[in-house]
């Protein structure tokens, strides 16, 4: 048994999902386990994990859109001093998640045929967001 | 320190919530862990998990009926091909998640008393959902 | 590589975040393993997890409050006999989640600069609530 760990960074341009599956895949592949468990870990606050379709665009945008829609912009917030997308952002954290655990088995996560990984930005300006990949098996 | 993978089908008759705790106790069980780590992935997006209350089933109704108000057949949705369940069926599963990790302790999971494994179908027709089962410690 | 896993409980004193990174920090720090896996499960139906912003107390109050009209007492729920606050308690927790895993690297948890990890209690009156700690790694 032994165990990996890897960060990598995804810069955003605004608010929607980013598909990183296949470099997660690379990584993975590249770690020789043919069966384990991988953990994905995003180290931010407004900013999430979402595993989606990952083959119809338009199932993207009406995520997105209705996210925006679940905790809009105008919402009776105290905490606003960061902008307007601030507290929305946070909100939308907290109702998906930062974090993944994907069991790999014959060298290869288990991701169902339309399943990709999305980092799912909250935020209107640009970032690098933090990603830790952990993968532990033989 | 081991691991052990397990793939299971769930055939679901509509929307709603379906236990299968008893299932995956039975598939610990027979591992012969004293302590690890289980996790269960659901391949799909439009199915998710759940642990909810498994004694009084008005909660599951009441859980189901919350989530039809919270993503309704009739939102302002671009992807609408698959039937007016598909894009409620997604957005669903972006609010609860495909994967679940829960430790065991002297050879059981430490669910609580009122803890119940539950997969959340979205979808009106019948499916047959794919979940994978890894458990790892000795 | 070795396991270590810990039971505890937290003292709840009505709705809202109860922030618990330190104690985890000390525990995982006390097990003295350079890489693993941490994952923390929340015993809990109407209580859950969220890791998020420990900065500024009023993305908690928002937070808190956000919840509050997204699953509301006063919605249309057949359970309701253990209180208004019974019912929203499960909705609130199936939106969150009773599960977190964390990658630990060089001794410590990857958290980002600004994440903490949370107890969300949903009911009114004061609660024990039991948690567990799983550790993997060497």
């Amino acid at each position: 048994m032994k165990q990996a760990v890897h960060k990598l960074e995804i810069s955003t341009r605004g608010q929607g999902l980013y598909e990183f599956t296949a470099t997660i895949n690379e990584w993975v592949a590249g770690q020789k386990m043919q069966t384990g468990l991988l953990t994905v870990f995003c180290r931010h606050t407004s900013a999430s994990l979402l595993i989606q379709e990952n083959a119809d665009p338009t199932v993207r945008r009406d995520i997105k859109a209705y996210f925006d829609r679940l905790a809009p912009e105008d919402g009776p917030y105290e905490h606003n001093y960061e902008g307007l997308d601030d507290m929305p952002a946070h909100l939308k954290t907290a109702l998906t998640q930062v974090q993944l655990s994907i069991p790999v088995m014959n060298g290869s996560l288990v991701l169902g045929t339309w399943q990709g990984i999305y980092l799912f930005e909250h935020r209107v300006h640009p970032h690098r967001r933090g990603i830790v990949l952990h993968l532990i098996g033989d």
